[in-house]
């Protein structure tokens, strides 16, 4: 692990790629247009591509992010992580156990947990990883491995639950990513809302706009609660 | 990594691991059962299952070889390696770059290298690796992904030009074991010959047997040439 920004790491839009929904476009094409319209984290997801091939994307990727300070996330991928210099991974129930992870990767690695369930949220409560990946939020075509949705009173209540930064994924897109905000969630992730968009830069712009303008209500919400 | 043996590992008799291909008997069954029947080297092969249930394994096999003395190398998956703390891994040309593989593991680790053709097996001269996996040997229908078969008369040119310990895998069994032995190969590496034989013990016993027998046959056919 290596480069720039490590903890506390700006997760307000979260990009999973998805070589398979991305319109047969490359995948760094797409992460180099969101990259510059307002994804604040990217994460690498390859689950069919040999090890060799998942290194160079990761290493192209990276020099696509780096300059704009976005850090670089891999999904499960401790090796590929570790070879390319990104700047944590992302795992899941059935990777590699958080302890592993964290004694390999270091204190500065950025590492996210996606919590499937109450019972593993509550788990996911007493370790130190950087953000929980609250999956899925509504239940989406992408991944089929996952369990029921959390949906958005699940989500508002493991809001009121977890000290963890909170991350929603599946189903997201322009219509409800308002909604997710408002749920508590302290930021987006999106897969095909983007891969799939016919303009991946317009989409992110839009979702990232979105994000804003409900980290503002949010803020003024506050305020308005404590003047009262 | 840490643990045993590292460096100049013993690979005359090397199981790989294929659950598929192990009739439905655990694969840490088929371990023991060959780790105690002669078999000096193994590798852990596995492509469809999560990274926790490869770790979970690892570890399992790992408890059984370690105090046998009997290195645990893992294919392609250094993160699995690491997590596990087993002696190395054995990387194809589709894995990680061996240099990236040397620098993550260190030293003492133990890598091994697939080549299937003569110029990989030229460029794995400029490598520091541990052996090379002259793959496959044979034609066989556990790996498609590979190219054309080295045969016997490929392996006899190989040993006149590569410094390094060879491995022969692809279609060994007691039947050929002795001719490859004598063609120049320092072990051989198996995977139905032990995986799929009805007593994986016994399997191990006689390929053992065959290839200390070989051996002592070159060394003495090396001292006839010095005594002559």
């Amino acid at each position: 692990m290596d480069g720039g920004m490590k903890h506390a790491p700006d997760v307000s839009l979260y990009l999973v790629t998805d070589s398979r929904l991305s319109l047969g476009r490359p995948v760094a094409e797409v992460v180099r247009a969101a990259a510059q319209n307002g994804v604040t984290i990217v994460q690498l997801r390859e689950k069919d591509c040999s090890t060799r091939d998942f290194i160079a994307l990761a290493r192209r990727v990276r020099e696509i992010l780096a300059p704009l300070g976005i850090p670089l996330i891999i999904n499960d991928r401790l090796d590929v992580a570790l070879a390319t210099g990104a700047d944590g991974v992302h795992i899941g129930q059935s990777d590699m156990p958080y302890g592993n992870a964290r004694r390999l990767l270091g204190e500065d690695a950025i590492i996210g947990l996606s919590v499937g369930t109450p019972e593993e949220a509550r788990m996911a409560e007493m370790l130190d990883v950087d953000y929980l990946g609250v999956s899925p939020v509504f239940s989406t075509p992408t991944k089929t491995d996952t369990g029921d949705a959390w949906e958005i009173e699940g989500l508002k209540i493991l809001r009121t639950r977890s000290r963890h930064r909170l991350v929603a994924i599946g189903g997201i897109n322009q219509t409800n990513a308002a909604t997710v905000m408002a749920a508590g969630a302290d930021g987006i992730a999106v897969v095909s809302a983007i891969c799939a968009a016919d303009d991946p830069g317009k989409a992110a712009r839009q979702l990232r706009a979105i994000v804003e303008k409900s980290r503002r209500r949010k803020i003024l919400k506050g305020c308005q609660k404590k003047a009262s």
